[in-house]
């Protein structure tokens, strides 16, 4: 594995190719890599720029980079996929957020469905927005992309439905529920709401009303896919099935 | 969902229809599910059977039960699919177990690769064969197969590169050490070995000895992925390519 720099989000840079880190990644520059000035990193601004900078004056917890010029970053996706994810139990949301950004998602809307065990009042008390952001950029940082996808604040499921714009959309579903269509078997399209429930699947209103709204049910294989791990495995069989990496 | 009976391993069942549970198997019915005789439970030999099963009798920690006929399980995958995983670091290992179980993996060929950071005799003085076989059955009992895919002992990988078959072999490589053919380039096989490497990646001398043994490299995606998401991410894409769910 070619060895790489330290990667920083970065998302305001001066006109003179210079910006102040904030204080989370200034504090990880110091304090975790233990780097200081002179040091060459990485910074990316979120919007697609990833830059070779190097570390101009640490002032207490205050750091000043310099962009020196471009530098790689992992390609995104094809095709562009909003999560719509059901906020699963304990810390499992966490994982979700990771992992999608790590896939390459586009965006990620995180849903309150019926068998949630939580409510959107409770997520806000929790700050777990702000976790869930904390997450997406540690996530992006690894695997090297130069864009942070936008993680929405909480709905409940049906506030999100009701509101939706006109996008395609797919809503997984479990084999032992009846199932879905195939991936292969559905149109590509450049961009698509994929949603997913939580543990216990959707509640028969829910799949009520996904059918009333006329999005397609898809399923992917026919074994019993931990909530956990359904995200990044339809992510996974979608970008192949539509040759969206 | 549905809800299902809960199920038990029970890989000997006499002609006339009875087994005995083992010492975990037992544990798990009457102290953490707290069933007793008359229980209805699913049972399933490990081979592809699934049966309707009752408890007859619990005798301190031994649990007979009596078939009563043929149940639902998952399909297995239409792809046979063999993964040669790289042991990772801590426990991370054990999520593969797990995942790639509920995939619809057919077995598991750990190997311990340059970067692994174990050695074999380690695996075996911590017992993580045995660790990884428990994770295997409880994996299983969550996805809803009847079959019991077989986690090898652990091998340095070199050992396992000179005595594998003539099966058709695939390496998972990152997208940052140049990449390899994508899935859908490479003919379908009924079965195949897939190889996926530790954090850290493959060593020179390793890509090397692939490409010495005519093992073609594949890549899905262009962002890096997490070595214990890998497996999960390449299995995915592997049988959304291949029609092998």
């Amino acid at each position: 594995m070619p060895s790489v720099r330290a990667r920083f989000y970065l998302p305001e840079i001066d006109a003179d190719g210079r910006g102040v880190l904030a204080s989370d990644e200034a504090g990880h520059l110091t304090r975790v890599m233990r780097l200081s000035v002179g040091a060459e990193i990485d910074v990316f601004d979120g919007r697609g720029g990833m830059f070779e900078a190097r570390v101009e004056a640490v002032v207490r917890d205050a750091v000043r980079v310099r962009v020196m010029g471009p530098a790689p970053s992992a390609a995104e996706a094809a095709v562009r996929v909003t999560l719509v994810a059901s906020v699963l139990k304990g810390d499992k949301m966490d994982d979700v957020v990771r992992d999608a950004v790590m896939m390459g998602v586009a965006g990620i809307q995180p849903v309150v469905a019926h068998r949630s065990e939580v409510s959107v009042a409770a997520l806000a008390r929790g700050h777990r927005l702000a976790r869930w952001r904390r997450i997406a950029v540690a996530s992006v940082k690894q695997c090297g992309r130069a864009v942070l996808p936008p993680v929405h604040a909480p709905l409940d499921l049906q506030d999100w439905l009701a509101h939706r714009g006109s996008d395609a959309a797919l809503v997984l579903t479990e084999p032992a529920a009846g199932g879905g269509a195939a991936l292969r078997e559905l149109p590509r399209s450049a961009g698509v709401e994929l949603i997913i429930g939580p543990e216990g699947g959707w509640a028969a209103e829910e799949s009520a009303a996904f059918a009333a709204a006329g999005i397609p049910a898809v399923s992917v294989g026919q074994r019993t896919l931990r909530a956990d791990a359904a995200p990044l495995v339809a992510m996974a069989a979608l970008f192949e099935a539509w040759d969206g990496w």
